[in-house]
């Protein structure tokens, strides 16, 4: 039962009591951020990034904190989310075990690991923790909103929930709903770390950790986030150098379960099993139409609520978790409701993860679309 | 530890020893097999079946067994492969629990099964064996193999060990070797069952059985059988009527996991772990390229060296675990080598599992090949 937090780590904290939106609340609640960049004298500048399920506030290195972070390649001086230009402010999300409050924090009123006591966690919850962020950083305007993956369900909540608080919006291989492919593969992780004994109804601990099923829920997790296509010009049929099939049956032979592997051992010890699951669900449960007050079910007609200036909507061809129709809802909708969209299928071969690792293909649009909203400061 | 045989399955015995391609021999081996129809004058109306992973030698309803086969709507009188015209041979796979030797078959030698003591297993072995039925039945030449999925790469092994034994082939959704992202697949699914405690390195007894690893592989098999497509038709959004959420957290709640948990429950008792595990890592093992003389790592230019007059190849475009380029691979190839080949992407929702499913688009162009090659007989 731990928290991951990186020195330079900054908190803002929460309403206290902070009301979830399937009931219960969280007192003395905190968020983990993390900037880069400085306020103008307008305070005009500030940008604000939403991260996916498992990355930290820590996008880029900074003063604060000089390694490497997990957008290192597109956020900071001179790079697509340009530092000289805007007051980057990156969040980790509610829910996680990177320093903002969520399963694995001690509970104040026990002082003990919350564990399944957490509050059932919803995505609008997780916008609502983000913007206690800016209150706490006195932020009146946002120039942007940057979501990626589930930090594009995290950010189409945030518009719906601070109508013309934020002037434009990039959604970067997101979703307005889980779809059922989604929602068995997060449950199939779900599952297979349940089902490992060690897992104990959330009660594990260091010495008995359900370590197996983590390893298969991140396997799981790798093979979607990725695209066949890259694999087979990747991998291949490239069988291990050492091969040690003929000591362990069924045991690992082919490069491409070596990288599996490696995903997974560098992932279940730095990522509490209950807060993936909290985080897990929260994804299943999102559903634009149902958090809109129009009281529709239609996507796109639900979007359409949403006031907000210029948007860019990225989404990679390959990707089988968030698939590019459910980006091309998402501009679809932002554009019926007014905005200027942008939207672009880029043609990456690295499925979900494509905007972590493709960044040649990412990179330009976001550039240029910043450029543009620069003008306008 | 069981072996799952049903009424009517007939056997034929494999030479002893019988040697497998990886090293290793059974003695007194067998093959469990079904046929529908009958061989006419000429002994020149011969049909094989070759199967997926699990299914059984039952295709269909006959005689000796009433009850509804595995393919049930595409094999009978009056059918796509119908019986009235051919003499059907559909047979259960070495390797597997329903009837053929397998790792949950007695060793002779022993008297106990033989569990991981069973050798190797590798697709061009299933093909042998298959042979075996055939020469068992006193059959000299086959009018067609059909082989779906794992079948289908039975199939083209079966082609390369016995030419011209066959006069055409039908490829339903077949490969000419794995790649990476199966193998991702079908290997994180073997670690699930391993990972199980129960599976105890391939000793469980019924009280002590792989449930849990056997209920992860099967449901993970499931979603990539399908498509999301379907799934975003078939179960959307919706939850279950009885939501039993709040007495178990984080338990099933929309449809789609309902559906998953109703497949895994028909699956975890009905197949033997182990055999799933030497099945499945057959399947991964599988390159037409290595099982031909030729020595070329290119597959179209390997696959042209099977001689064969006439060839139907089928695909679903939906189909993510034996993606349609590699159908259009098995086309190529043996056109190259001189077959008259259709190949026809079906415009299927379906997935992998699409054969099994959607007769309506699979059956006709199936009973079209195989009404030409009667006016051949």
């Amino acid at each position: 039962m731990s928290e991951f937090i990186s020195i330079g780590t900054r908190f803002a904290p929460l309403p206290s009591p902070f009301p979830f939106k399937r009931g219960g609340s969280l007192l003395d609640g905190r968020v983990a951020f993390e900037t880069w960049g400085q306020l103008n004298d307008k305070g005009s500048n500030a940008l604000l990034i939403l991260t996916g399920l498992s990355p930290s506030a820590h996008a880029a290195s900074n003063a604060d904190n000089p390694d490497r972070g997990w957008w290192e390649a597109m956020v900071g001086p001179g790079k697509a989310v340009d530092s000289d230009d805007w007051f980057i402010i990156c969040v980790n999300t509610l829910g996680s075990c990177k320093g903002s409050s969520g399963p694995a924090s001690i509970n104040p009123e026990s002082g003990q690991p919350y564990r399944l006591g957490f509050p059932d966690l919803s995505v609008e919850d997780c916008a609502r923790a983000a913007k206690a962020v800016l209150n706490h950083l006195h932020i009146d305007t946002l120039a942007c909103v940057i979501g990626n993956s589930m930090g594009g369900m995290v950010a189409l909540s945030f518009l719906q929930q601070y109508p013309l608080y934020a002037r434009s919006h990039i959604n970067v291989s997101g979703s307005a709903q889980a779809l059922p492919f989604s929602i068995a593969i997060r449950s199939l992780q779900r599952e297979a770390i349940r089902l490992d004994p060690a897992w104990n109804n959330g009660l594990y601990t260091e010495g008995s950790y359900p370590r197996n099923g983590m390893r298969i829920a991140r396997k799981l997790g790798v093979v979607t986030y990725r695209s066949a296509m890259e694999w087979d010009g990747r991998f291949g049929r490239v069988r291990l150098i050492n091969d040690d099939h003929a000591s362990e049956k069924f045991g690992p032979e082919f490069e491409v379960e070596r990288y599996l592997e490696a995903h997974a051992e560098r992932f279940v010890d730095q990522f509490d099993p209950n807060c993936y699951l909290y985080l897990s669900r929260a994804m299943d449960w999102f559903d634009f139409c149902l958090s809109c007050a129009k009281g529709s079910t239609d996507v796109v007609e639900s979007l359409a609520g949403i006031n907000i200036g210029s948007v860019l909507v990225l989404g990679a061809e390959t990707d089988i978790l968030f698939p590019l129709h459910q980006q091309q809802q998402i501009a679809a909708g932002l554009s019926q409701g007014g905005a200027r969209v942008s939207f672009e299928a880029l043609d990456s071969h690295q499925g979900h993860d494509a905007f972590l690792v493709d960044i040649e293909k990412f990179a330009p649009p976001i550039r240029r679309f910043l450029d543009e909203r620069k003008a306008e400061l």
